[in-house]
């Protein structure tokens, strides 16, 4: 954007000069407006958004944030509000009103023309997060004895309308979906061919009901532009874009990233985030955990009166515990990630549980043994340790094999548990399965120094 | 796919019977036959591999593992392979090549014939996880003063080879990109028109020597099935496909999420890690944070007499070092998640600074209320934090102020300060953030205590 626009632009905000914004907004695109509104007050982005032509309007709006899309449609006269609702694409829309309380909704489905509401209704109606919310209703569909001359003429009548015409799906009079074609393959033809002639009957298409994540999957398994959704019968109900499906796994993988860290996924960048929105999203996973580890101290308390005697067990005591922690961080995330990608599924728990099992082991062994190393070198240069140095090596050792094998295990059943119960398995945060294993991992050290130190430290 | 077939399939693959294995692969497209060879062993692997077609068996390869691929190109005869490698799309074998040793390399590039060959350099010639490295040159390129009547001609001509015809490009006689126009234009006008007449000059590019994620987060804003690629003369070099970018959107994510996790990326699934490869990644991550987290040790060594004088702080010390922990996860997660997505860059270090700082000392105070509360009220029911329980309980909440605050403003400071030595923010792992403050919190804790405490336990 070259910098004398910038300027105009900001010059025509501030005196609040209308016609002059309006021209100057006329060579950006949609994005760059909503990028423009984006860092400016309430009373900035209504005016902005008034001062756009309607097409221009209901390009920007997609690109807003949530929030600004709130706040914009709060400052909008209710002509202007049904205007842009009603240019909005039918699955922009569907992921608007979802985000929006029923009263609102209710309203503003009220604001659009009988045909729209009604297609509205029907797709807010699908299942939250399945494929029924995420297509659109505005494809192309032809029949098996058109010619693919008539096809063009289709395309060109109607295909203005059309999320896309890089694929034109064939229907039968029942409005069931018999095969996609290319618009590659109508090029190629001579215009007197019946589409019979170049359809394979052969076609991947999604169901209303699916989740969202399997629509994400088949994109990318099968290299498509739009995938067409079915319903039970088989009737060809809208399609899905590829556009809508990169938005959509990264806003997942987002949320993903944010819970493996701990956090609960916040809605919007985390600058545009209100601080004290933010502060609710963190301070009640923080407490959670905090709750959790509270039992930490409990556990520890059972095991004071062996602190007292063996003050250097108290020495190792977090570097011990939180190698459980790492350990089950590491498994439960590989876990977590191989269901979201569908590698894994509940079913496969046995082998799951056994390669953790060794995973455990052999983990265990190596930080095992660098622990004893630790213990033994520094025992050989001070007197830290005191004369049952080895002994305290020996506690070391196996308390890491104990815990980390134990903090593998665990963290790698812990998503399968989850997802078995119908809870997301991404619950299973990196430091959620550090908690659950600190705990355990106390007991587990303390007994077995129990074991090894009774009748010389203890 | 119907059981029949499966039954068949295996038979055929059992008795190496490549006739009726060709026959009965026919009916399936390359990526139900790559899961079909995902779980088998080599042989099996490079035998179903061997009875495709040529153009199947390229459709496949697409599909297969990185691992399959050298695999399978192991297997093969140097005729095959040189079909193989011809066949391949020119972004899809710099995808293969790249991985492998370069010795590998010059002996395949050696296979391709002239013009291949030269193209395969060029395209490896760009910087890795550059957008150079993704493009293909299979474009459709016309010039302005064609009429829409001859680009429909060239695109019945070239079209075939071309990744996407969705959008065509103009370029002016010394291949330097004019404009994109969508096919949907093209359709609408008619056939005399020439193309100057339909190009309004606007156009989104990348550059061949963008970094990869750019081209993700371009292909995010503007919603387009393919994007063009030009030289720093401007020249039209290449195109980057959705599907293309899709995928590798989930691969950096899949990278991000594991390293969050505390673990190095795999790059194949779990399950089809070899043990030893899995226990070399998780192994380096684990020792590494082991050696870091046995500094906690060395700092607890100082506190040995107090820990000796004052038991009842080690029973506190997971909690309160855990929680600083999970703080600074929180934290990093959210600036590393934020800095990918472009949301972030280092510039704003001193905003989110300021950010982190409040929400460091209102979530310590929200967990120093809660611990404080703890030991208030168990001290009520008990006696088992004595009669000073009142200091203890000011030392807890104290303490939790400090290494919260610690542990939020150092989470997110330490992805900048990693990006501006020029690594990726994402090594801030969870766990590793956890050890760093693990070591501080337990100084900032025993500090604390040695000034509440003096001249009572202490």
């Amino acid at each position: 954007m070259p910098v004398m626009t910038t300027v105009s632009i900001a010059q025509a905000i501030r005196e609040r000069d209308k016609a002059a914004l309006t021209s100057a907004l006329g060579a950006l695109s949609g994005f760059e407006i909503a990028e423009l509104m984006a860092n400016r007050i309430e009373e900035d982005q209504a005016f902005i958004f008034q001062a756009l032509p309607p097409a221009l309007a209901a390009e920007t709006f997609e690109y807003l944030s949530l929030r600004s899309q709130k706040k914009v449609l709060h400052a909008l006269s209710t002509k202007a509000l049904a205007d842009i609702l009603e240019a909005m694409a039918p699955d922009d829309r569907t992921a608007l009103l979802q985000e929006l309380p029923d009263a609102i909704v209710d309203e503003y489905l009220k604001l659009l023309p009988g045909q729209e509401r009604s297609l509205a209704i029907t797709l807010l109606g699908y299942p939250k997060d399945s494929v029924g919310r995420l297509m659109t209703p505005d494809y192309l569909a032809v029949k098996m004895n058109w010619t693919v001359e008539r096809v063009l003429q289709h395309i060109r009548a109607y295909g203005h309308d059309s999320e896309t015409i890089n694929v034109i799906y064939v229907v039968d009079d029942h409005d069931r979906l018999i095969d996609d074609i290319n618009i590659k393959d109508l090029l190629f033809v001579p215009p007197a061919y019946t589409v019979s002639q170049i359809t394979d009957r052969k076609f991947v298409a999604l169901s209303v009901n699916d989740k969202a994540e399997k629509a994400i999957l088949l994109f990318k398994e099968y290299d498509r532009v739009a995938l067409p959704v079915v319903d039970e019968q088989g009737t060809l109900r809208g399609i899905v874009t590829v556009d809508d499906i990169l938005r959509l796994a990264s806003e997942k993988n987002t949320a993903n990233v944010q819970r493996i860290g701990g956090t609960e996924a916040l809605d919007e960048p985390y600058m545009q985030t209100p601080f004290l929105h933010l502060m609710k999203k963190r301070a009640r996973w923080l407490i959670l955990l905090f709750l959790g580890e509270m039992f930490t101290a409990t556990a520890m308390g059972f095991f004071e009166g062996e602190i007292a005697k063996a003050v250097v067990l108290a020495l190792f005591l977090p570097l011990i515990i939180s190698s459980g922690g790492n350990a089950g961080s590491q498994s439960s995330t590989l876990i977590i990630r191989a269901l979201a990608l569908g590698e894994l599924k509940i079913g496969d728990w046995f082998r799951i549980l056994r390669r953790e099992i060794s995973s455990g082991l052999f983990l265990g062994c190596v930080l095992g043994v660098i622990g004893f190393a630790r213990v033994t070198i520094w025992s050989s240069v001070s007197s830290i340790y005191g004369a049952h140095w080895l002994l305290i090596a020996i506690t070391i050792l196996l308390a890491l094999i104990g815990v980390v094998f134990w903090g593998s295990t665990a963290g790698a059943m812990l998503p399968l548990i989850l997802k078995r119960y119908g809870v997301d398995p991404a619950v299973a945060s990196a430091p959620l399965v550090a908690t659950l294993v600190d705990v355990t991992g106390i007991v587990i050290y303390f007994l077995i120094a129990l074991v090894v130190l009774r009748g010389t430290l203890l």
